[in-house]
């Protein structure tokens, strides 16, 4: 196994050691229990944002700690999910008194802690919301979680309610829009290599010199099917047209209701992309995906988008949400509006994502 | 060869198309010949910052075009040097009658093509500086150049002089200044992986699965020794001490005069780091690295830095000059002065390096 470790043990607590290192002006780091938060933190009388999730998709999540995004990220070990302990220390050294914003990505052992956290804020009078980012078109059924898997749009939702948070929204707001920005978002991706987990050392999976596959999970999981490697426009507009032809995605989900301090059953509805519509076009590396590649594949995922009638106010394209070293690209297109276009625009500056976005 | 391309022939230009696609309000692209500028050159009465060079090191060169940085980028094809009609077209693009500083890193090619830039300039009545990088203590003789080759302090002088054009420096203030950013600067590097340059279709070197390239350059040459993986730890430090160990470094450069039209000697010396010494500490990854295992090479870094004397003032951790997908990283070392910590400082806004840096 080639990597820049010391031992897989160790991995995750060096590198958010380094950050904090590299950027002593925005990030500290708590070891034990293990959570990255803001240098500036309780951040009084504003909503603290939270997310965490396991390691392996950096920058996501401890790299959007900072000044305009999340107040405290909760790392598992890479491809594990933190244990509720984390989740409760963060909560107690980012509660400024307004309430805590918890995105939470669809998969059960993230939920499961999170839920846990929410529950114990309740018992000490910190009111919670936990909105969860199910946005994955190719990932719908998985041993780990029931329904689509989060992705790229924890991202977008993270640098939104971020913002979002900076200008004093309170609680009920900040998770409305939270769960709008999920409902508004659909990703899908696909890899040319699989990745190593430290612990492991063995890739996560095989594939010949001529596959991919299209409409792999966060970690890996298969998707839709494992293809002949295509040229990069072709693969583009398939890519874009699962997005694009996805019809209404409707479920219910579970979130807390912080005022009863118990769960409710909310009905959410994905309507499909929709000429006229306004987007935000997001490519996404996998983690070794070179820079120029993204830009090829943006370049015709706008041509695609254009020729469906939507227009593209708003882009991001880079290294975001990973899957450790894999090669590979995602999509995520989120439907816009006003207030989201306002938020994305706000000033933000963490390790992993810098004003001038 | 699993990227995601249409053709190695049109790689280039299609990046660069989406790059400007996903900045429209900061790059434009010149396609015949191609090059890529501010969206607002030229800005008058301002020196315009000028690079380019082989493609394959994203964001080097064209990633850097914006405001706070470079106003014009050539890039050639993959590790293949751009031509001098696209140095000549990018300077008449930019030049905003204040002269042009080229940032150049040494390597026979560049230099030509930027050396006939100069000349061309001075019989329109353009004054330009051609000012070297030669910074890494690894490779020091190559079938492609004189003495020691450029890399990641062509970044760091990209980013001060950049800042320092848009304070109005002259053209021989900024000359001056991207000479003292060069000599002042250290690199070293290692690779894990090699890469494949598109054109080509197969790996630029093999190795096996235990080894590694220690001292490689910006293409993927040999340089001190191929060792076999040693922990992150040992690795970093054993980096640390090439650049902290390198003696003085004293070398005879051909500078252009462009008051006089003519070429002239400059004698360079860069002088041993010393303890006491403020330095930048930039961690770069060569394409493929994942993020983490930058910081944990960051977090040894700052250690042995600390241990020997140096004041880490500064830092950068990224994907900030690379070799395709290349799994490797590199350190640079740069000794500041209070004018370059301003500078540094300064507002960037450009693709592939942002505010809050």
């Amino acid at each position: 196994m080639k990597k820049f470790i010391n031992t897989p043990q160790t991995y995750v607590r060096e590198s958010l050691e380094g950050m904090a290192l590299a950027y002593p002006e925005r990030v500290r780091i708590n070891v034990d229990p293990i959570f990255a938060y803001r240098a500036d933190a309780p951040v009084e009388g504003k909503v603290a944002v939270v997310s965490g999730g396991g390691s392996g998709h950096e920058p996501t999540h401890a790299g959007f700690v900072g000044v305009g995004m999340l107040h405290a990220a909760c790392p598992g070990d890479v491809f594990v999910s933190p244990t509720t302990e984390q989740i409760i220390a963060a909560i107690k050294k980012v509660n400024g008194g307004a309430g805590i914003l918890n995105v939470v990505k669809c998969y059960w052992d993230d939920m499961e802690v999170f839920a846990r956290g929410a529950e114990w804020a309740f018992t000490q009078g910190i009111p919670c919301a936990n909105i969860l980012i199910d946005d994955d078109v190719a990932v719908s059924q998985s041993a780990y979680s029931h329904g689509r898997r989060g992705t790229g749009t924890t991202v977008l939702a993270e640098k939104i309610c971020g913002a979002a948070a900076e200008r004093w929204y309170d609680l009920q707001k900040l998770a409305d829009l939270c769960r709008r920005v999920n409902v508004n978002g659909r990703s899908f991706g696909v890899a040319l290599t699989p990745c190593t987990v430290p612990l492991k050392g063995v890739p996560t999976f095989e594939i010949s010199e001529d596959e991919i596959e299209f409409g792999v999970g966060i970690h890996g999981e298969p998707g839709r099917e494992r293809m002949k490697i295509k040229d990069a426009d072709v693969l583009a507009e398939k890519m874009a047209l699962e997005i694009l032809n996805d019809p209404a995605y409707r479920r219910t989900v579970q979130e807390w209701d912080w005022k009863k301090g118990a769960w409710v059953d909310i009905e959410l509805t994905s309507e499909p992309l929709r000429p006229g519509d306004r987007i935000l076009a997001f490519v996404n590396s996998m983690g070794g995906t070179p820079i120029p590649e993204l830009y090829v594949m943006y370049r015709k995922l706008v041509e695609v988008c254009e020729a469906k009638g939507l227009k593209v106010e708003r882009r991001l394209v880079g290294t975001y949400i990973t899957a450790v070293e894999m090669r590979g690209a995602s999509f995520t297109l989120l439907r816009l509006d006003d207030e989201m276009v306002t938020l994305w625009d706000a000033p933000v500056r963490t390790p992993g994502m810098r004003w001038g976005i």
